[in-house]
């Protein structure tokens, strides 16, 4: 396991130097969104925006994009418009499970409230859509919307399908196709097509976006319950004292029958929820979890080796495939 | 003052029999999108968007597009889309308004939670999005986008100038302008784009848009004030107890040293609204902010006359701009 910086170093340094150029415009542009609105979207979008981490959405469109001749304005659009989208999501969610922190970061609706998150979340959800219509393709403006439809229909069937611990594995990645694979589709769809790829590529790139989204959330919620808690920056379990059913419960109830039997409703407090995830991790759940996902960034993998891309390209979108299963948090 | 179905019937006598026709096929369009992501939405967006209303930015779309030759597609696409986001809109101000019933009818957070209302809208704006988009071109997708990111953007002004009673006339306007006027543009630019009109023709029916929007929220502002509280469905005083400053109290402050010493945070209860509205129509603050309604009518009015349209849809869209203030609720 590497650090997520070593990660974007290698990947960057396989794909070229014009991926770090290209991420630091994305980055000032994101910074001039945020200050565009006045002094209250200043300071709350502008720390969501600061605090929203990683960049891997923005990464997969200037990767899947490649190295040759997009179509720079639509590209920078879509990368700074899949984060926008992204950091909205992530304002709604932290006012739905009332997170108080983000990344170390004190949330939007903690800091100004739950209104002022709502409006905040709205507004950078409407600006990634008016970022890419200024600059983009209909066709792109079509897959964000799909998949940003998907995220908030996702979040609804995780409401629906909370503390029901009977719901089946096909159930759990049909939520996280919605929830998480969706957005990725999109990024590496909208790369493609800024390059102005065949519609054969744009879908075998968001393919590949897909599984590798789909495998990101499956280690996400692998971590939750693994730990270490000095890692996650938050208790282990936390999911699951949500009422958030993932794999590894799934899984683990098929394996302990103890397990099969438990109201999820009675684990309550953050040691009974460590409890809990020590008994999921006793039955090889999480072993069983993690192989499904490298299972899924393999197909991933064999995707992209499927298409006609320049060599750096390949190599640095293997590369985050792999990413996304090597972290730890 | 006429009632609400009585003014439709009386627009849609002068427009002619397609346009009952179309917005039967809307609400059908509307209905199945709400019928299409689960029972949860269903439910809860089915709800919203059948007490939506009026479908008086539906109706927009239709009379800007006007008798000759839209694309039809286009055009049912985008009288949805508007009303779609609307909705949205409506689920989440009730959230932030913590509003308990919208014309007569439990709202979704108070019947399904808040973070379900928060979810709920997210995905009828992204259906808006993801409707227009399928059908529509990527000019009518920025106008829209151009809407949701002002309605957003005035939410949060709205919170940033919550109980400041020194907020000047021009700040409420623009205010205005972006809850509400912005989307009533869009609506008029959304037609006239389905209908293929030229840029400065799109621009002018944008612009009696604009002014009709405009003229709406100050009739709003006016009757929150004005009552009575058996027509408006609520208590007179409503936006004061919220904090929100409009043009009645603005204009009464400048007539009324009384009024104008006021510190807006002392009125908490229903009682005391009722006394401050008393008080602010004591002052003609009330038929002042209804000339200006007027005079933005006037001027919408002089907006389609300079216009060549045929004579039906000229008298139609006139006919609406009057409507938005000859009601009384």
């Amino acid at each position: 396991m590497t650090s997520a910086a070593a990660r974007v170093g290698a990947i960057v340094e396989v794909a070229g130097p014009q991926i770090p150029e290209l991420l630091a415009r994305v980055e000032d542009r994101l910074a001039e969104l945020a200050r565009g609105h006045g002094p209250v979207l200043a300071q709350h979008a502008g720390a969501t925006i600061a605090a929203g981490g990683k960049r891997l959405r923005p990464l997969l469109v200037l990767l899947a994009a490649g190295p040759q001749g997009a179509d720079e304005t639509q590209l920078l659009a879509a990368a700074a418009a899949v984060e926008l989208v992204h950091s909205a999501t992530l304002v709604h969610d932290d006012v739905l499970d009332s997170a108080t922190l983000r990344r170390g970061v004190p949330t939007v609706w903690s800091q100004g409230g739950r209104e002022l998150a709502i409006a905040t979340g709205d507004l950078l959800f409407s600006r990634a859509f008016a970022e890419l219509t200024a600059a983009g393709s209909l066709e792109a403006v079509r897959a964000l919307s799909r998949a940003s439809s998907a995220l908030a229909e996702g979040e609804l069937l995780q409401r629906e399908d909370a503390w029901d611990v009977t719901v089946s594995v096909e159930r759990y990645l049909y939520r996280c196709e919605l929830k998480t694979a969706r957005l990725f589709e999109a990024a590496c769809e909208l790369g493609a097509l800024s390059a102005r790829r065949d519609t054969g590529d744009v879908a075998a790139l968001g393919a590949f976006g897909r599984r590798i989204g789909l495998a990101f959330q499956l280690l996400d919620d692998v971590l939750d319950v693994a730990g270490p808690e000095s890692v996650i920056g938050k208790h282990r379990g936390t999911d699951l004292l949500d009422g958030t059913v993932t794999l590894p419960l799934i899984l683990a109830r098929e394996r302990d029958p103890r397990l099969a039997e438990m109201n999820l409703r009675t684990v309550t407090t953050p040691e009974q929820a460590v409890a809990l995830c020590d008994a999921i991790e006793a039955t090889g759940a999480l072993e069983q979890s993690r192989a499904r996902a490298h299972a899924m960034v393999d197909e991933a993998k064999a995707d992209v080796r499927s298409l006609e891309l320049a060599e750096r390209q390949r190599a640095a979108l293997e590369l985050v495939a792999e990413s996304v299963v090597a972290r730890s948090a």
